[in-house]
């Protein structure tokens, strides 16, 4: 595979967690006064922030959604319910904090960068970021979505939004996204990316009837027999059958693992975007928190391709996208971060001491 | 069953879900600007809330975890690893709010209510709210663990702390416990309310050796054998193998339907404790709020006996017990409220109109 140099250097920069925090990290969590694993994925969540920064200790102060607005031409073809003009009119909502998403945003105090990728309808809002690369994708029944430099320009944007973030201190990224017929370009990627058949992966988005969500299935198919992406390049697949949003979702990724921020999957789009990510770069994986078990049907297959291990601690039968599931995850992620920064060690300043742990560690079969 | 006076005016005093305010709070979720259901339980957690105060926008300021601490007779049988000097030890330091579940509360502003029921070693606070029946229950192997007096009076105490908590505008209460020994009360009373069988329902508490973890298991289905609890009368049940904590816990529970407060269940005690106001009143059911899968083996068992229906939202493998599960969950409900009162509705201030909702409707079908 023929890789774009600029996306290369990105992969290049990545490197692996912090080993000598993680490490840290465990001792801390094992002299905490509480029976050992006790807190569960509340410790791995700490962890795993430790090896992101290199600190035992976190902060998420400055919480951001980064929201991926474009639309989508394979609209055309009946795949949605749902008109254009209400990925326009939902990223303008957005900025004045009356989605789903961005009304919790608000009440928790996370910031929402709204980005307009190719948002097809005009709008009128000074609170959108601008990165249009075309006003929506092509109908990618019919001819790629975009060019290969598109989707590379895209990525590019995607990693710039990351590093904006980091030198604005931001402490973790929730990656949403806006765009009627996304879930038609999500299910083909992760078709293509991880060899599942169309019906297994295809959830009925915003909500089709039973005729409409056939159609979607039989159009899908056919658009990936056409345009036949190559499954081991995920440029290409972004290119052939995806969007403006999954490219620069991938770009997100990519880019908060170079600039080692945490970050949080959504729903299914936000999953896809992540596994193209992890195709890139395996490494990028690590950087990355699931959050809720989205009720879209491709989200779990998606989820373990990026890491078998991986396991959403919400399950909240959401299916709204927007990044609405980052905003009550981060508040689990806080909450492990406030455990492990204030509760009282074993023998120091909890009057407890540890001798009966030896006994707990050697019986801890089932939790270790 | 016989069942005392001052028990049954509780009961009695227990009214089903305000009906109009639960079609209110369903409409109110139809209107918001987004696929129907596509926010899952949170907008059952909406609806919910709705029935319990009456109103449709609900706002959970005021939160309190109330901890329930005792000690229990029964570990002179080697049932736990851990010494009873940590019931104090860690009553105290929630006060100080150095424990996990604590740090967390004070870091999310929640209000703990550390309570006395019956802790065996002396300490030091003037922070614990004292309602000691006895230093600890006897061990109930050899005789019951109270007596029938002790148990109703623990009950009526726990329905006097949620009645406390709503004369000072608590919006919501999470019960947590201290008490070495009380996985032990919990799975005893789990198996004879359920008629589960001991191994079913009994984990390792704390963390046990496979040897001890045996004894523990041969300890309660003797204990159950010898004390003959009727399972039809649950204070029968909580007097001859429970604890203190235990019955404190059905009494907030009660306390808290009585009162119209909505109400989360933390791990396998606080759920146990749940199925006994359950037993005693199935309307007090409608007034809680699961929230994380317990990594216990009788978590499950305890909440489908309460519900069926119920479901945890939160999946963290933890088992720390404390209330340490109702923290990041008063976050998920704080978030299902902000989500109903800050969303901007079809056609009214979102700019979308809904006349594509009749066709999702229609083909809806997968999640309604």
């Amino acid at each position: 595979m023929k890789m774009e140099k600029e996306i290369l250097e990105i992969i290049e920069g990545i490197k692996p967690l912090d080993k000598e925090a993680l490490a840290a990290a465990t001792e801390r969590q094992a002299k905490l006064a509480k029976p050992p694993r006790s807190l569960g994925k509340l410790e791995d969540i700490a962890i795993q922030l430790a090896g992101i920064t290199g600190k035992v200790k976190n902060d998420l102060d400055r919480r951001r959604i980064i929201v991926l607005c474009a639309d989508n031409g394979i609209i055309e073809e009946g795949v949605s319910c749902t008109p254009r003009s209400v990925t326009a009119a939902q990223a303008v909502n957005m900025t004045l904090r009356k989605t789903g998403m961005s009304a919790m945003a608000k009440a928790f105090g996370d910031d929402v960068q709204v980005v307009d990728m190719g948002i097809a309808d005009p709008y009128e809002s000074e609170d959108i970021v601008t990165y249009p690369i075309a006003k929506g994708t092509k109908n990618f029944l019919k001819e790629d979505a975009m060019t290969r430099e598109q989707c590379v320009e895209a990525i590019l944007i995607g990693a710039k939004l990351a590093k904006h973030a980091k030198e604005q201190h931001i402490d973790i990224i929730g990656v949403g996204e806006m765009g009627i017929g996304n879930t038609s370009s999500s299910a083909a990627v992760l078709s293509v990316l991880t060899g599942l058949d169309i019906p297994t992966v295809t959830g009925r988005g915003g909500g089709l009837t039973d005729d409409a969500f056939e159609n979607k299935k039989r159009v899908l198919e056919k658009a990936i027999e056409l345009r036949k992406p190559d499954k081991n390049d995920p440029v290409d697949v972004l290119a052939k059958v995806g969007g403006f949003d999954l490219a620069a979702m991938c770009g997100v990724y990519l880019g908060c693992a170079l600039h080692r921020i945490p970050v949080v999957i959504d729903g299914i789009i936000s999953v896809v975007g992540a596994l193209c990510a992890a195709k890139l770069c395996p490494e990028a994986g690590h950087y990355m928190f699931p959050s809720h078990k989205s009720f879209e049907p491709g989200y779990m297959y998606a989820l373990k391709a990026i890491d078998t291990e991986m396991e959403p601690f919400l399950d909240l039968g959401m299916r709204l996208g927007e990044g609405s599931g980052c905003v009550p995850a981060f508040e689990i992620i806080a909450a492990a971060c406030y455990m492990t920064n204030d509760m009282a060690s074993f023998n120091e300043d909890s009057g407890i001491n540890d001798d009966y742990l030896t006994e707990i560690r050697e019986g801890d079969k089932f939790s270790v």
